[in-house]
């Protein structure tokens, strides 16, 4: 396990990356690696796999080198050639070797520069994770399925803290209206919500063996390869591969099958040919029921229940609009090479809203209680002219049109607060645009919570817009309709076009095919009618041509009466607009650990110690009690304050083992335990915490209320600190 | 809707009933539909659909009755025959045509009895659970599919409020090692649980449609439906019948395609022939990945996640033995036909624990905690002896062997104190220990917590000591051993066989076949060895089979060496059994709805009102806030109470529509919300609790500390009463 220390001398890459990033931010985080500053850059997709500007510079360091070197090496070919003092020539050389070594050196830098350091920093905390834990790949004795994770003890305590933070965040603060519907969901619903279709990756196989591997992934890691290892591109080819990336998202079958064949990609393991790309659905498809004939998918989202469950809910609502609904649940996508551990996985959790709202009227009233809040925004603007995200208020980001409504805003401000109280940097996170092409043809307007970790900016939260059409597709397949109604407070009047044909009259001109004319004469539109109201009133009569007679008629001014009459309207009956704001649980807590873990020299400075700095909030046992030695008296007191936490219903941890003081702190540290109660004495104890290792001195007594306060969130540890006297180090000093 | 007043007139059937059960428990329970306390009498298998005693009593009634009337028909003919008056005459035909009339009533009080009194109950409950979106079926808009089930906002909240007490219960009180494990599981591990190969149901097939039934529950519906309805068949038919339904779910195959052909059953919905039963495996099936070589399947239990991580959690808890895993979370079976609502579905939430022990000491440290806990058990002798569930002390059961062991009668006491304060009646609650041909043969023992509800009693939880049958399925498919070791203070004396082959020897005698002999040598178990021994010390050679050779060889005694020495051991190497408490949460809470609700006449009298008894734990929200009037000064009073409320943690909901206070609180009783607040001033307020009705005065600013105080649990309404002064009914008077 190995982080770059913060007092390791800077290297070039370094120096390098101060120039482009305040230091300020630096210091706010120093122990975040430096890869993670790097990239806080214009990107115009989220997926950008390498920073821009640094490797470029790195780049040019290195082409200078080469070019002194050139120039060194002729220099002594030169005083070789003139036959010129030995001492001159060996001059010379030693220059040149001084020069050749410092290119070695640079060449390594740039290798192993950002992304070892990024690789190391996620493999030790990957390694602490999966140590403790906190989560490992499912089946592991049976050698795993790939995109399949277990969350051990800590994890699922994390786990389930976010879930519950995120039920009285949304569903109780917002009165939302929560449901909870299965997994197993027939053909017919995800025919109508488009996933049948559409709900697919392209595929590649290897021709011979027959692996399937996700096109795009091949191609993105050509280019990111070439980038990252291969010195001799030009910066032309650089900028080429570059743009690909950019574009990897929008390319078309035929498009990415013509790149890997101009790239010459071939299969990763055996370097065989590659197939054509082409779809392949991503649901796991089942059977319901045991006659094999009624096909069924494990859902890829929870939403679809949502949806269909929209009458009864507007109705227990009072069918008044707007109202939310809310559902957690796993959702399944049958990744074709699932890869970034718990990104990108096979079976997920998924936490999504639908707040229903009237199409004419987005606003919210609680939006004033987040409008002041101001957080990293990147609008699609920005994105297109390759600026840097921004740090823009919401309350104006709404008034300038930049997001598209109240409501939107609303949320993005709540998911913002969201997030951050569970701990996530707010200065790794953004809101992102998408681009035009980016949306479907049905969206309104959407943003995503963009968290960066690793792995780069990461989509964990998704708050889109979608208009109608979720309920519209559902009202047209199942026929039913989903649909709310604005009563009037008072009858309103619209003109509306009647049309009259005379029955009589029309049976006397046309005997047989009078019903085919009544027809279609009723189903003219608007346009038509007035036309034909304003000739007959003009000429008498007009040719009319009658789709199921294949031929014209006349029809005259006494076979049928046009005209506008004004009708009273007592309500408005419309498809509600959906404004769905989509969390992916595990993308969260992934990048919640990487935010939240540091590592920090033991107190000998003989090994680095592992730290999660989780808020209480999350933390998966708020707090620990350790008798300083093992002894009866003290395993009492012990036993006293686990009773009375249990009574105030914190979750904790007694160690009475004899292990050392120091070595059971760093053992709860790795696990992000915020609070240790140490037992020294009979009559009061130390409280120490986790970050700052301070410790209070509290009397028995008093340890579960000022544990309590402070991991409910009523009072933070600056509060606590002004009120206990601070203890010196003494007998319960750290290792 | 329509339930049984409790003061409607006494049927027959009422009074046959209330001899056989003793007053007090109706009592106690005035509100439950009698058929509840029909069934709590001698089962010879949990599923038997009828109760016994009563129906064969009217049954006898009925018979009784027909003997009278055929005498009164024969009395009526041999006047006739006789020429007796026709004033006798018309006497004797009036008494004829009375008792008809009597056996008519009597018939259709068979009918109509228990059968319907409990079907009316259940539709009503149904009803207002579907009504309210307690829970509905899935899909409604597409026609749903059977066995699939939302829960709505009520339902949902509920259903959290459950999973979180078991939470604390459990896992948290309990120190448990919580996981979450995928649902999708790849088919090896359930192979070697036997999932695969046995996990199967009886189907047989509508020979002409096609369409698939459940073999068993046809023959269930036969005999339910000749004993219910058939009123010819002879008392040895109904015996016949009954003894069946007790044997249904021990009948192989070809029995119960036997039964159904003797039957004469068909297909219910087109009359065609059945084909012979088959087994249908009950997974959903999937394919995991692109290739389509890897099956898998939805899981069917969440046990085997925990199974398969028992070395990584085994390591996480110290290498110490006992600990228990625990793992809520969706399960899935393709049921064939299911039935039952939310009793028998296609997807649910499971809660089950693992608590892994040495099999040598199933001691509890915290058994004494529980072991004073009374309530009904139903042990293997009583059931085989026709006795009825009987009250037990569970310290008394464990010392008497009737529990096989401690951790298992800790956990049916624990499983007790959980169901029956989550509001599950005490008295309709019964652990069922199951029958030898029940069991798996390597369960040591197994006990389920059976609730009885209108469907009969269903099992619950089962609570099951599985020896080490699933560490070792694991351990022997995956070749990773799942074992525990149990490090000795000291080391201690074993005797151990020693074979030591002389191979100078062996390789003379035997040249090239040295390898094959020293080989079997090494092998022989320790009854061989020591026969060997003995027979080279007495005769000096042994005629010796060789396997590998396929013939005997000639062995002498300076060719091995045999004996038995003693050795020193460090350590004690064994597969930990498990014992696992089971929890089927759809079920548990579907019987919660059974036993909490009931209905009681509005003010009026003109309308049954209804209401769930739900405990403040569980309640979907636990407190109301209603201005009496519409008036901005309650409004803005009503506003301070919710967010005290809200900063209480406590949940609510505000209603200031202008109905009358008695529909809201009717409203708000429908959906077991315990306590209303009414502002009815500006400085105090009234509760009012929801079963009693009583209202107390409390003051605006203590409002939140008092409902916090009842629904935390920390007093009762009774101890609030005696704090606040009853309020008298006046201007917040129900309706």
């Amino acid at each position: 396990m190995h982080l770059l220390p913060t007092s390791s001398p800077p290297s070039l890459v370094r120096l390098l990356v101060s120039a482009l990033i305040s230091p300020s931010s630096s210091l706010l985080r120093p122990l975040q690696p430096p890869i993670s500053l790097l990239s806080r850059r214009p990107l115009t997709a989220s997926t950008l796999p390498m920073p821009d500007g640094d490797d470029s510079l790195l780049r040019k360091a290195l082409a200078d080198k080469l070019a002194t070197i050139q120039a060194q090496a002729n220099a002594v070919r030169q005083l070789k050639a003139s036959g010129a003092p030995k001492s001159d020539i060996d001059a010379a050389v030693q220059s040149l070797n001084a020069l050749k070594l410092d290119k070695a050196s640079l060449e390594t830098q740039f290798l192993q520069s950002a992304t070892n350091n990024r690789d190391a920093f996620r493999q030790a905390l990957v390694n602490t994770l999966e140590r403790r834990l906190f989560y490992m790949p499912s089946f592991k004795i049976y050698r795993g399925v790939a995109g399949l994770y277990d969350y051990g003890p800590p994890g699922c305590a994390v786990k389930s803290n976010v879930l519950a933070f995120w039920r009285q965040h949304f569903v109780l603060e917002e009165n939302m209206l929560e449901v909870d519907c299965p997994c197993v969901t027939p053909e017919i619903v995800l025919k109508a919500s488009g996933h049948v279709e559409k709900f697919t990756d392209l595929m590649v196989k290897d021709e011979k063996t027959g692996t399937c591997y996700r096109a795009d992934h091949l191609l993105k890691d050509y280019c990111k390869d070439k980038l990252e290892k291969d010195l001799t591109i030009t910066a032309e080819k650089a900028a080429e591969l570059k743009h690909v990336l950019a574009l990897l998202d929008d390319l078309s079958a035929e498009k990415l099958g013509a790149k890997i064949k101009e790239y010459g990609i071939t299969a990763p393991d055996t370097k065989n040919h590659l197939s054509d790309p082409y779809p392949f659905n991503l649901m796991f498809q089942t059977s319901i029921g045991p006659s094999g004939l009624s096909p069924g998918y494990m859902r890829p989202e929870t939403a679809q229940g949502i949806f269909v469950n929209f009458k009864d809910l507007y109705y227990y609502n009072g069918n008044k609009l707007p109202f939310a609904a809310a559902q957690i649940g796993q959702a399944f996508r049958n990744e074709i090479s699932p890869r970034q551990g718990l990104l990108r996985v096979r079976e997920f959790t998924l936490a999504e809203i639908e707040h229903f709202v009237d199409p004419q009227d987005k606003s919210h009233p609680k939006f004033s209680e987040i409008a002041s809040l101001e957080f990293l925004m990147f609008p699609r603007e920005g994105q297109m002219c390759g600026q840097s995200a921004e740090r823009l208020q919401i309350g104006e980001a709404v008034a300038k049109g930049i997001v598209n409504n109240e409501t939107l805003g609303y949320f993005i401000g709540r998911v913002y607060l969201f997030l951050t109280r569970l701990g996530i940097d707010k200065e790794r996170l953004r809101f992102r645009q998408h681009l035009a092409n980016e949306m479907a043809h049905y969206a309104a307007d959407c943003w995503d919570a963009e968290i960066e970790c690793s792995y780069g900016w990461i989509e964990c939260v998704g708050i889109a817009d979608r208009s109608a059409y979720d309920l519209c597709a559902h009202s047209d397949k199942s026929g039913v309709a989903l649909v709310a109604q604005e009563k009037y407070s008072e009858p309103r009047e619209v003109e509306k076009l009647v049309i009259a044909p005379v029955k009589k009259e029309l049976g006397l001109a046309f005997k047989g095919n009078q019903k085919m004319v009544t027809e279609a004469l009723e189903v003219m539109d608007e346009k038509v009618a007035l036309q034909m109201k304003a000739d007959l009133e003009s000429k008498g009569e007009v040719e009319f041509y009658i789709c199921s007679l294949g031929k014209n008629v006349t029809v005259k001014k006494n076979m049928v009466s046009i005209s506008k009459e004004k009708k009273k309207e007592h309500q408005r009956v419309f498809t509600p607009s959906v404004i769905e704001p989509s969390f992916g649980i595990g993308r969260i807590i992934y990048c919640l650990f990487e935010h939240a873990f540091y590592t920090r020299p033991s107190k000998a400075g003989d090994e680095q110690l592992n730290v999660f700095r989780f808020p209480p909030l999350v933390a998966p046992i708020k707090c620990t009690v350790f008798p300083l030695v093992q002894n009866q008296q003290y395993e009492e007191v012990a036993k006293f304050i686990s009773k009375s936490l249990t009574a105030a219903g914190i979750s904790h941890k007694i160690d009475i083992t004899g292990t050392s003081i120091g070595k059971r702190y760093a053992r709860t540290d790795e696990l992000g335990v915020p609070f240790a109660v140490t037992v020294d004495s009979t009559s009061s104890v130390t409280i120490r915490e986790r970050d700052s290792k301070d410790q209070i001195r509290v009397n028995v007594e008093n340890v579960a209320a000022v544990v309590k306060e402070v991991t409910d969130g009523q009072s933070t540890w600056d509060d606590i600190l002004k009120a206990y006297p601070l203890h010196s180090s003494g007998s319960v000093d750290e290792e």
